[in-house]
């Protein structure tokens, strides 16, 4: 397994650098404390936990697995422990308010912190995760009575919650869910369904687990417009939130699965549980896109990790292992043969992880500033910070996972034949990448709201959202003649102005074609969505050479972090980006090559 | 798991329609035998044993894999039953001379076999297959004498063979080999070393098992010049090829791989085993590329095997699954809910998969035909045949297997989070593809050998066995007026024509730059594949549109299937083929970006 090393300095450009968080943290309401010291100081003690204490658990827990025994859900070896020091160590409350024990720092520290402790081990990671979601609903939509009884031990950590939405017969079509509440005398409601694909649905971790659940009240409007959000605990909880009774939540079985496999994957029976309304009745869907946004930047970070880690995986082996003699002559020639790194090839896939890695991580760290705002007291700054992470959102989630997956079998790649075998480590984070396209919606599913709902609804209005930063960015470090690296800016800034142009003529294209032939939106939202990626990324990779260029020019810091910075943008425009050429003529492409064909004939005996 | 399903109907179109077959038999020597009504039984019967036969032992086998107990491997359950059967039935010598035991029958049958037989289990069809490769080698080089003594039982099937390349320190770069081979009195050699990643190295389905083994003789020349052949069977054989005592070669254990559990792969210790040189000394390497090119074409096989399962899991999920409406109406509006397959999306995952897998099935069969030639008589249809399959070997190998893989991925993505369960079987289908883009030369060396062996060697003219034919073929479909189709053909004539003409003048361009820097060449090879890939299944597309056309048009046959066929076309010419855009691009980016980073400015504590 690669031993995982956090990229302190990495994440340090793009807090100070690139994006200046001090600044965004002193214009912040609230964030008063989360100065340079401190952000710092979370930075490196989280990094010490997660490369000592989750990081070497990573593939003894893929190993071992989560085992259901007698009814009772057992995480792999060492999990119970480390999440005890996670608890004692404060990290769970990070971003959550004082008033309920936590730390009450900005949103983007615990985005910070996730990536972190994700990268180590992300099977561990999801049980604290998964609880981040449950926690922010409740924090939105509870009732301030039903916060006193669960919110506190959320926060610390004490219990943790999950995400009850999956049914058998439905995921992505929650207007198909079963699971019924009905109202008992006393105001609380009976939960009785079946729910799969529950994530740290049961474990050994806690005592007691806070399930938020997705339910119909009898009578409810069929669909999506018929469905309330309940909070069901495993264990009943008095209002004065101490543990009680079980609450009939039975963990049937655990699914077998192709990675992740010491994150508990739970099939859950409620029957006649005890539940509590959560937001209006009816409302349960909106309600619940709270925990998606913030599972959705969750996913993000996945693509992130997966290609770090195995970036990580791969670059001491391309260094170490001894393999033929570069084209170019002899590297070492005292040495059998030259080590894997002078291939041209293998470059090409480290700097491709590479690229994905450190540009994936900017626009994490980019959407974590407008995740900082979207409980802003300023209703105007809240609610632009919101239509901005609507847009951000799909991006991020589908785009970052589907490069983290292609880096994480570029690590496979690396190693050849090696690179198939468990022990090295490097198939382990493809198996585990693999559901980051899958879970919190598709690839497809993030594509349809980018295109369909966030793009073509706003007639067009809100991708400027991502433009006009664009537009902006390429006139002040491309035209301005007062910046210093103009003329070095240009092989960046110029394709970047080019590419955005090319966006939105292609997003016109398509908002003309879509309103006469809705199959246009669904044949082009993938390629759409993933033209969208690839020109986001090189606006974070100008925008870091344009940091890079001014931090060479002052002199100070590490010169050869810089140059590599520049070295990996031009990889990236030269090397990556051109895939825009093939996505913008399939986005342009008639539906009717997609959809021509009969359901028939697309199989014959 | 997906139940398979040989498609016969293809896989007959291909044969009898595409590139006929027949007559290809008809016109090659020793071939008299391969009538259509033969062809067709064996096909029918071959597709009856596997998918009742091995078809059902896929998954249990990846969930049992391989044990060693007490240096004993044990395959899982059913594996030998079915490999009696499959010896019983004579499959195995299906492509061998009649002088040993085969039934004489042209390469290109036993490549349809291979097929069927690898779509339905790869891991089973692994064992035979490595043996096959081994055949081929004693074939081509061992002396009458050691024929006589090896081959009947391998033809037979009675034992099988194994390829004995890699060792710990060295996989592509077989110079660095250190297994040692010292001469006996008696003219055979004592085997001393250790090889790694075996496949089939050991087994319970024979008693015996004949290793192919390179190793070094005593004063032999360093690297690749010095390296030997040897025929290494596990228990030894007397002349009258009777089994006799054990030939110390232990497995020392078997590798725990992502996939394909159930194909042993063994460490094997060869501690002074008798072995009998195989073709001249020192020319171990020249005479290996025998097998090479065998397993190269099988682990082509391996791509659209991916894709064919994979696809015939994704389409019927696609078909049952109700989730969500079509965005242009309800399309069943008795049901719940729309089943997937309405979705322009998921149609855009599966006509990939039916893309890649229809594709490049034909690619296979093309090349198959000039596998048929290259023991042919006439010695100059034989060089030229071995010519073409010089360049059309690590275009399928090296595209086909990344096709597959992608072509997996996309049916567990059709799924969504159910793909990530292994019940289904589509997550094993990913794990099991991922090898074949390492094994038998990673892409990379397939890359390599293309541009730099084969295509740059010959100074571009090799390039031409593959676009003459397409030059051809865009001339007698595209502009000769007597084509009665050739106003349809004309939007897949005319990208064929131009992408060719690209073809060719990027490898000029290459080929210029080249000559100063050889850089050029690594950085650019697996873009040139991947387009070159591209460019030569658009071919076989046109090719197969031009006979559905005429089939159409001669009113015979199911119309449904041609039709499909068009479609199929279309949609890979819409929406597969502008990815060439982007790799032209990166074909002809400059090496810089790749080769300028200096080792250590890759990571940054």
């Amino acid at each position: 397994m690669p031993e995982y090393k956090v990229p302190l300095k990495d994440m340090n450009f793009l807090i100070n650098d690139v994006f200046d968080y001090p600044k965004h943290y002193e214009n912040l309401p609230g964030a008063e404390e989360a100065t340079p010291d401190l952000i710092d100081a979370i930075l490196t003690e989280c990094a010490k936990f997660s490369e000592n204490v989750i990081a070497p658990l990573n593939q003894s827990g893929d190993k071992a697995g989560c085992k259901l025994v007698d009814g009772k859900v057992i995480t792999p070896d060492g999990f119970k422990e480390a999440y005890d020091q996670y608890v004692e160590g404060g990290w769970q409350g990070l971003s959550h308010p004082e008033e309920y024990g936590g730390q009450g720092l900005p949103m983007s520290l615990g985005i910070f912190k996730s990536e972190i402790i994700g990268t180590a081990n992300w099977s561990w990671a999801m049980y604290p995760g998964l609880s981040l979601g449950a926690m922010n609903t409740v924090m939105l939509h509870a009732t301030d009575k039903l916060k006193q009884r669960f919110l506190g031990k959320l926060v610390a950590g004490t219990w943790t919650g999950s995400m009850c939405l999956t049914e058998p017969q439905c995921g992505t079509d929650l207007g198909q869910v079963k699971t019924k509440a009905d109202l008992n005398d006393d105001g609380s409601f009976n939960i009785t369904g079946t729910k799969i694909f529950i994530s740290a649905g049961d474990h050994d971790l806690t005592e007691n687990i806070i399930h938020i659940v997705l339910a119909r009240l009898p009578n409810a409007p069929k669909g999506t417009r018929g469905i309330s959000l309940f909070i069901v605990p495993k264990f009943k909880v008095s209002e004065d939130a101490e543990m009680g009774e079980f609450n009939n939540v039975v963990c049937g079985s655990l699914e077998d699965k192709m990675g992740i496999k010491a994150s508990s994957t739970a099939v859950l029976n409620f029957d006649g549980s005890q539940g509590f309304l959560l937001g209006p009745e009816n409302k349960g869907l909106e309600c619940m896109f709270t925990f998606m946004n913030t599972a959705r930047i969750g996913t993000a970070i996945q693509g992130v990790a997966s290609a770090e880690l195995s970036y990580q995986g791969a670059l001491p082996y391309a260094k170490d292992r001894l393999s033929m003699r570069s084209l170019t002559g002899k590297k070492y020639p005292d040495k059998v043969a030259d080590p894997l790194i002078v291939h041209p090839d293998v470059r090409r896939m480290l700097l491709t992880q590479k690229a994905f890695a450190e540009g994936g991580r900017a626009m994490v760290y980019y959407a974590a500033m407008f995740a900082d705002k979207i409980t802003h007291s300023d209703e105007k700054i809240a609610g632009e910070a919101d239509e901005m992470l609507g847009m951000l959102t799909p991006i991020i989630k589908a785009f970052l996972t589907e490069t983290g997956t292609e880096a994480a079998n570029l690590g496979v790649q690396v190693f050849g034949g090696h690179g198939y075998i468990k022990e090295w480590g490097m198939e382990q984070i493809v198996r585990d990448a693999r559901i980051s396209t899958l879970y919190e919606g598709t690839t497809g599913i993030q594509a349809l709201d980018l295109l369909g709902r966030k793009v073509l609804l706003s007639k067009g209005k809100n991708l400027r959202l991502l433009t006009n930063p664009i537009f902006k960015f390429c006139k002040d470090y491309g035209t301005v003649s007062r910046n210093p690296h103009k003329k070095e800016m240009t092989k960046f800034v110029w394709p970047l102005v080019k590419l955005t142009t090319e966006w939105n003529y292609i997003t016109y294209r398509i908002m003309f074609k879509a309103a006469k032939d809705r199959d246009v939106v669904g044949s082009s939202s993938v390629d759409y969505l993933m033209y969208s990626g690839y020109v986001m990324m090189a606006y974070f990779w100008a925008k870091m050479a344009q940091t890079a260029f001014e931090k060479l020019a002052e002199g100070e810091g590490d010169a050869g972090f810089y140059k590599a910075k520049l070295q990996t943008a031009e990889f990236y425009f030269d090397r990556i980006l051109p895939r825009t050429r093939g996505l913008v003529e399939t986005v342009l492409a008639d539906p009717k090559s997609v959809m021509q064909m009969d359901e028939e004939s697309f199989s014959f005996e």
